[in-house]
């Protein structure tokens, strides 16, 4: 698929819900499961994504119509959802992703893209140049990414309870 | 995390309401894309989880329960669906998935299964002996893993889109 905003605002305004209506009230070990030291849980992956709408797709968007290719991009810190969520509960983070999305499809609709808006570039600090579409269309492709992340996760902590089954289960990886 | 009834639910519930809510009124060229030849759309995947509660979990649950390992589960076919989802629409396929799955639940819950029960065990035609609990946690990590897959047919609509940074998606694959 060639990216067309028209398809990718159904992505971006469906993951809050998608996420609420997976998470929402579910019992903590599942939120609170990783795959291991040094992996994320679903707790951990919805701060990421809340710092996300904070820091960085908006901001990047803003930046690259503002200032183009002259002003490199801040650094996306992929860890400040350690401190930024801690004592927070799962529903409090699902309604500021929520909120948080939503505000910045508002600001994004402003901006009435072209296609010619689209095809302007910026500067990532380690990728380089970018353009407006690649960063939108990454937007989707990372929203999808961390859904499939935290139903992974999920589903790993069965691993061992599916016995056999394993071996048809491609997600759970190979014993 | 160890098989919990309890825990297993919430999950088996929420299936059919996270693929409606991430699938719903979608465009469409996102519920009939693919990853190449011989894969499988979210459409597909949607016949394939009809598929599953119409002919494999529920009835394998009952044959475990009324003659043990004596009888062998039927083979699941796992192509049945491109001929039963032949022309509905994906919210047919989102209905009918939600109707059979809550149908589902409310036929387990009348078994009142106790932690004895889940230990019973049944004849898999290929896998041989798997318990009751295997057989529930399977439906459950089988449910995770395909909302996985459909995000993940889904995001590699965006691979090219993405450009560089495709090197921060490994859902994606590598270059």
């Amino acid at each position: 698929m060639h990216f067309e905003l028209s398809q990718a605002l159904p992505i971006l305004e469906r993951t809050p819900r998608v996420l609420r209506t997976l998470l929402a009230e579910l019992p903590e070990p599942w939120i609170r499961a990783t795959e291991g030291p040094e992996t994320w849980s679903p707790f951990d992956v919805l701060g990421h994504l809340i710092h996300g709408e904070r820091t960085d797709w908006l901001a990047r968007t803003e930046l690259i119509l503002s200032r183009g290719e002259g002003a490199t991009f801040s650094p996306f810190d992929r860890f400040a959802q350690f401190e930024a969520s801690h004592g927070m509960t799962p529903g409090q983070l699902l309604d500021t992703f929520a909120e948080l999305r939503a505000a910045n499809l508002v600001r994004l609709d402003k901006f009435r893209l072209s296609s010619a808006d689209l095809d302007r570039r910026g500067t990532h600090p380690e990728l380089g140049r970018v353009t407006l579409r690649q960063l939108l269309a990454t937007w989707v492709a990372h929203d999808l990414s961390h859904i499939g992340q935290i139903v992974r996760v999920m589903g790993r902590q069965y691993t061992a309870e599916v016995g056999p089954w394993r071996a048809y289960l491609p997600m759970l990886g190979s014993a």
